[in-house]
């Protein structure tokens, strides 16, 4: 009998790709986008942040999947179907007084995004989330540059915690096969407890064959965004994993027409996906936001100027 | 101590991309690229087909490097550096009296493109081009289009004869890391005694980490094109090997300035990649030609419509 994929698809279009246009999503987008994403079989959609206004500085003019807020949530989505809805909180953004019980509320599951310095402040607000009912993921950003220590001492407080599921997020979309490989087999020694999840970004053009590997090694929760719409180089193609993953009951019909209505359109206002200098800062294993700064100049193409700057140390005084 | 890496990387950019643009790339274009590819370490160059004019009809318009000249290309390249120059050649379309010894000759590999059917006829040119000098290649097209027994046949012929490396080629961009662990152990197996080659396309996002794979058990030529130009979704891109093959000596920054100079301002006239009716060709493991004349048509964004023509037997009355 053939073994049937434990795979999960989260589409985190609304969410990673608002980092794009600052969450100016209509409503009839995101209620376009649901109506795909439950029609295709996605179980998950992740509509936004659960954030606070009072905590986040700067944030004026964003988009309401910024802010989540339930009232408007049942507006947007009057009847669920059977993707559930998702939301993420950064560490000392969210005021959990905002969080109702997961009864009253729209969303089904809260993820925790945090350093790995910070997985401590991460588990408690999943212990409030969990308390209140909610499935419960926290994410750790970032661990191409995490020393192993470190590493060790976070699953060592994950291990304890009531999370239920831990991703493995290539902030920076600098990993490749054997690194997800190395990562996913670390993760499973010393969380056997856990299920796992995997973020990718598209820098190397590897966030799908990432996700990918990550699946067939057991990973449960996908990350992935239509179109791959998402920050800098964007991430997984839902899409693809739709088509392509075995054993699974999708459907890519929906999620192409997704693509067609809603994401092509917005691409061509929007920049997203392998533009070399989100490659650039991938390969480096560092923050796209340098690269990022310079797409949104007048040298928005100068790569190779870009490049020697990133790695000539004389020249370099951005941070990192 | 750490074993140098046995990959080469054959650049295709003219040759491949030359599907795209109809070979209309200026003298000044192809010295700039074989500077940079020299200058980046990359070990060949495929400068165009070396297919004859006469046999081939309704290539009138086609720039020069769809029908390589030896006195021509002695002009635009007066003095070579390290990067062997490369030609392809289709089965009935080349006339081997066209084709000089190599000691007279500005190429040094001639690859020979057949389906599986006719290994018999690629061979025999090989041992021409062989007795004349010439490193050889075959390169086996759509391979997941092949059924075992055909197969088998032409690993009997290609085993005995001179050629010095065998291509696994994905011509329909539909193929995953599994299928090419598994077609690189076929290949080893069966042809023990030659190198191995990989040729990807970009339909499924997956020719960079196909290629990456290929190369870590043991495939030693990996086709690539300067920012994956290639024919519909492209290649995989010769930037993301130079920058991630381990244990080589390439250097990136010649190659992000051939894409800044010469292929961002090309892709801007040209499309190639990530595109979503090539997408649904790979998936559906069929040859592109039914997405390129999508998107060469009014209706090139109606993805839906396209998929529903493809996957519904009582509409599709198109060749496969």
């Amino acid at each position: 009998m053939v073994k049937s994929n434990q795979s999960k698809i989260v589409d985190c279009t609304i969410r990673d790709g608002g980092l794009v246009n600052n969450w100016d999503f209509s409503v009839e987008f995101v209620q376009n986008l649901y109506a795909g994403l439950n029609e295709a079989g996605v179980e998950y959609m992740e509509i936004g942040y659960k954030n606070s206004p009072k905590l986040l500085k700067g944030a004026e003019g964003a988009g309401p999947w910024r802010f989540l807020n339930d009232d408007f949530l049942r507006k947007v989505i009057p009847q669920k179907g059977n993707t559930k809805l998702s939301a993420l909180v950064d560490i000392g953004r969210v005021d959990v007084n905002d969080i109702l019980p997961r009864s009253e509320s729209m969303l089904d599951l809260i993820r925790v995004a945090c350093y790995s310095k910070d997985v401590d402040k991460a588990l408690q607000l999943v212990q409030t989330f969990h308390d209140l009912g909610y499935e419960t993921t926290i994410n750790i950003m970032a661990l191409s540059n995490v020393m192993e220590n470190e590493l060790l001492e976070a699953f060592e407080q994950i291990r304890e915690s009531v999370v239920d599921v831990v991703y493995i997020v290539d902030s920076y979309g600098s990993l490749d096969h054997n690194d997800i490989h190395y990562l996913v087999e670390k993760f499973r020694t010393h969380l056997p407890n856990k299920r796992l999840g995997v973020h990718t970004h598209n820098n190397l053009q590897l966030a799908f064959s990432n996700t990918l590997i990550a699946s067939e090694k057991g990973v449960e929760l996908l990350d992935a965004s239509c179109y791959g719409m998402g920050r800098a180089a964007g991430n997984c193609p839902t899409e693809l994993l739709v088509t392509h993953l075995k054993n699974t009951k999708y459907t890519l019909r929906p999620v192409l027409d997704i693509v067609e209505r809603l994401m092509i359109p917005l691409r061509e206002k929007e920049e997203w996906g392998y533009i070399i200098p989100y490659m650039i800062t991938g390969t480096l294993d560092e923050h796209p936001r340098s690269a990022m700064a310079l797409r949104s100049s007048e040298d928005k193409d100068k790569a190779v100027e870009f490049y020697d700057k990133l790695t000539t140390p004389e020249v370099n005084f951005g941070d990192k």
